[in-house]
């Protein structure tokens, strides 16, 4: 099983963020923390700034079994990466490391989450783990 | 470890929801599935419409490790269930069966997931299992 | 056949509220002109200010062949009563003593509504008649 | 008893429109179906596209004991019907075929509804009927 | 000098509103005011409920050397009334006999009055000799 | 004089909740201030989180003088409370513990201070005491 | 009879302003132009930008039979000045040198209006000639 | 093939409209053109302001093989005409002289355009004839 | 203890204004009721309908242990009064005279009322008197 | 004549888009379309997922004579590529493969169509045809 | 070169406010600092709580070269200032102490500063000395 | 010192923008006048139309001492940027050419201002000129 993971914006930077919200791991040692929990699955980890680059890769799913995104600020402003993930037909879902919901009002809408089989949010590192276990079974079906 | 699961209304009559946003299980085989998932823990099952029981039920929280709760049409109209929710000092977790992000425009603000630690939504039955992971990863904090 | 009745809150108490709204007759007399008016049908009554016991009424369906409901205050507020009316498969019909769009802004939106096959509003007691017709109707297809 | 009744635009093509909607019947068989159902009374049915028509006919109200009307598409938007229903001091009543709270959004309000007596919309043909019921008891008061 | 005055849906009916906002006076009685108060000034009246009949008068200013119009209702509504009036290259002037910033919501709007070189409301007749007043002054100018 | 005053959800758990929006006393003793500083009056304390019970209580005001209310939650969401109130004809004070107006937006709305004589908010325990106050002054009118 | 004309703020300016809204026109030769006009009638003319003066001045209609004003920026902001309005007992009418509908959208709430007998807008110098007639007529009623 | 082209209220007075809006040819040169352009096309043209007269020449569309509307001012407030268009089973195409999204914000909704196959805006006259051009291609199909 | 009692524009005059809203006193009663009910407190009366006036008395608190406040329409308007308030380091509270829940919709927003301590409404005199009990405790604290 | 033809984001996949909405060809076939279609015109294909990209693609017209650009999901939220074009001096053309007044509501709004000179939307293939057409003749003014 | 600094409501008190908006310097020191590092230019400084006066010094712009205001509050709701600063024939600059971007949302709207030449906003008493040098700037053209 | 300064899209074309909004100067000449204007501090500019490469240069701060920034249109629509720069350790100062208060309503929200320290607007510039005057006191204190 191979399993593509996207990160958007400033996931790079999460030692500087709120750790109230983003918890105290760095996007290492959450790519760490997933291959040594699911060692059976093959990860690809991608992350990058660039709308254009993640509609770039989910426009191009051969050879994966499914995606775990991250889109971070464009969860909330990207029509482009919406529709790349509503064509892409691979299973799909949407995670977050704070929990959305109760932030910024600009962050409480996700474009992407309504064109992804689910979304998980508020968890930090676990969100990922989380959602690489609803993939499994997404995949399985 | 000791978790109380909430459902609230209308969530007894899953059979009769639409598969495609609320699968093909009813609130029995989810409990079920949820026994036999995680063995070593005790489960309390509680499912009401009623409001205010559901309020109740979350201000008693003595002997209970962690709560999760799916609130059904609660979720977008209960200030009492979010504010007992804010006041429990347990881990908390809500859950939904189907993505509320992509249904109607009144299921899209969840008034209770603000005051969770966490959410989960769209994954049907495996909402409430990747729930449970949630809760004793939150508990072992 | 056999019909239920089902008024929410407030409606026990009719002979205080605004004639000009809702006319001249309490509940009661409601009651008894439905009966007198329709004797071959046999009606069960059901009145509560309690959301989740008009809840569970509707998610109780089996015998019934029709339900009239006049949800009262819950038509603007409760999506929990708007799902029990999606989910039961019998015909429902909705009816308000007064005129709905000609009152308080917050009452102009019927969640409920827009579930059941129709409604009736602003005819005082012949709201209750006229929607019994419409049941008969509905029933017979 | 002479009732007048009014039908807006594009109920003259009844044949063609989403029968889930408005159902089987053609405006002719729905006026055939009242003057069967209704011997005693005498109907005068009149149909326009025409929004000064349709405010001509409310303006001249002579001879007439009440007025059914189902202004189609103008219920949501002719202040000057609305102004003319208000003028008009026989008893009104205005109908609809389809349910308009589970349609489009701008056919959620209805500017004319609020000045009628009541309003029935959902039971299509039978909401005619129901109609004509309501006025006869409006006109007995 | 000749005038046109136009009068939209209803207006025919004043007798039959409410004298708070309308005042006592009939149209017909208004038209004589006006010519007993301008002897000098031909004027030719024009009243109708058709949003296109007034669109076709305001289309032909041959021959008039000002427009007095009150569109009722249309104020409100009628994109097709404003951009004859912006076309039209008399003076134009706006009159209601009702003070519409202190009724309806929907009333406080007027698509029309913005393409007019004023307005004058809430003086039942005395508007309209106000605004052959205004014309005068502005034919003159 | 007797007195019904009513707490909704939450309410019984004061002293888990935010000291500097509630204060330090618990329900408990706002009761046992209330006997005290008035022992003239007949208190009936009832507090529940349920909006049907609250409703009922309304329902039944005989044998009192007047009613204090401190909704709770319910205040922003319960039109089914505020219309019991609207009915009720005692003399009716809203009270809050915390100044409602410098809290969470959807905490600003109250729909039953509409209906109530007079509303006091933010003054902790004193709340209830100027509400009882107000309560004689209306009694005795 | 004698008329007070209030002017709100940066009327005293009127010769910087944009023409084609204010016309040519100061305030000074207004006032002249009224007194030219209407030789019978005592003007007291104020002019302040000061919302208290306004409220100070509307408060003390002794002695005289009407009111004129042009509240200027205060008709879309002031509460106190339409309070004032409101309270008085005279006549009032509101002028406005341009046509407000057409300006700016904050320009088309005019607060104060709603509370006046009628408004005039868009006319210039004849606003206030035509507000004049205005108030003869009201206090003539 | 046999074209029928609806136009709207306003559309006959070209000449007098901002040129920098439609153009500088007027309906009838417009009208030329096209029969110019496509000679082996039967084009009846059909100017109205009457909303109704529009709907009815939609209501008939016997003999036609396409439509092609500019509905003008209606576009953005008739419900009736919007309806019409929906029940109509010939290829619609929806043009506008000017560019609707580059002027008032009322102009930028359309209603009609979201039931025709597909609109064009903002070519003066060659929106006209791109429209037949697109007619020709849907009739095809 | 000695109490600034600040009121706002046309409080002045409250004989004329509605006395459902505002009760039967002037504000010159409600001052002599306050010195008679607490004879311990020194008053310092201050009413202006300048906001300028009480932006600056409420800028020199000195001298005073609380300030009593009915800011009038500046509740609604006025952010430099919110901030005076907000700065002032004394026990604030605010007053109304009427519920200004239950009249305009423009009243409901009260941004002086959440920088205060806490605020009473609809009591008419009893307002104050309970403003004062407040403020007593307020400063007892 | 040379055109710079823009596509934006998920473009290069229509294939796999719902082809209700996008027809059934692949951007390379729509590209042989117009080259097979207007032999004489030197066109440049330009597709990027990448704002940016697309902005620089704006910043040099030179050796262009006119633009045809499909923005794809960046016409509504791109502010960037709206100031690119609008700066550009070519002629512009927007086009639509779907009809975008009859999804989403998302895609209603379109920043990018308002800078550019006209925009079709809802035929296929044909809308750039159309496209073309409409340059060439915006070109040759 | 002189300049007029005006000062709105509540900035004589700046000690007192949070120093995380406004900075440790009250607005004596800040005069101080403007007159050392600008020693050629005469500064006269104006503060006021009160709208009117500061209109009032904003119409007398004579001797004068330029003005750099703080409306303080008045910045979001003052029509009487944003009007009067448009008239005024010299540069103007708004300066505020805090970042008003990032707080409460209703001092996010400035009217005024839409009329100035620019504004300057977050860095405190720097904000003053930044205002001067665009001052200096815009009048040496 | 050094200063890193970020220009974003169309800023490359300055020449080609509206003068009355953007000044006469292109970007070549404003960074000239910061290097001669502060001879002192080492400025890298930084251009890109690219989103993502403004995300990725405010990701790597070392070396600078603080950032200058024009968004251009990213003020309004990134998020990303937005959280860059709140993670971002430097001093930041948002500067626009144009005043944007003044301009389209979608340009008046700027999310990346309000985690700057302060933003100046609408000096052309000079703007950048105060910008790095703002910098130097911020990075000095």
């Amino acid at each position: 099983m191979k399993i593509l993971v996207i990160n958007g914006p400033n996931l790079n930077l999460l030692k500087l963020r709120n750790p109230d919200f983003y918890g105290n791991n760095d996007l290492k040692s959450i790519e760490d923390t997933l291959r040594r929990r699911f060692p059976d699955i093959e990860f690809v980890f991608f992350q990058s700034p660039d709308e254009s680059n993640i509609v770039k890769r989910i426009n191009e799913p051969a050879g994966f079994d499914g995606i775990l995104i991250n889109p971070g600020g464009y969860s909330h402003t990207s029509v482009a990466i919406r529709d790349a993930l509503e064509i892409c037909p691979l299973p799909k879902v949407e995670v977050h490391l704070s929990n959305i919901q109760s932030r910024d009002s600009f962050r409480k809408v996700s474009l992407t989450a309504s064109v992804c089989d689910g979304y998980i949010s508020g968890f930090k590192t676990l969100s990922y783990i989380l959602g690489v276990h609803a993939l499994i079974d997404l995949i399985g079906k």
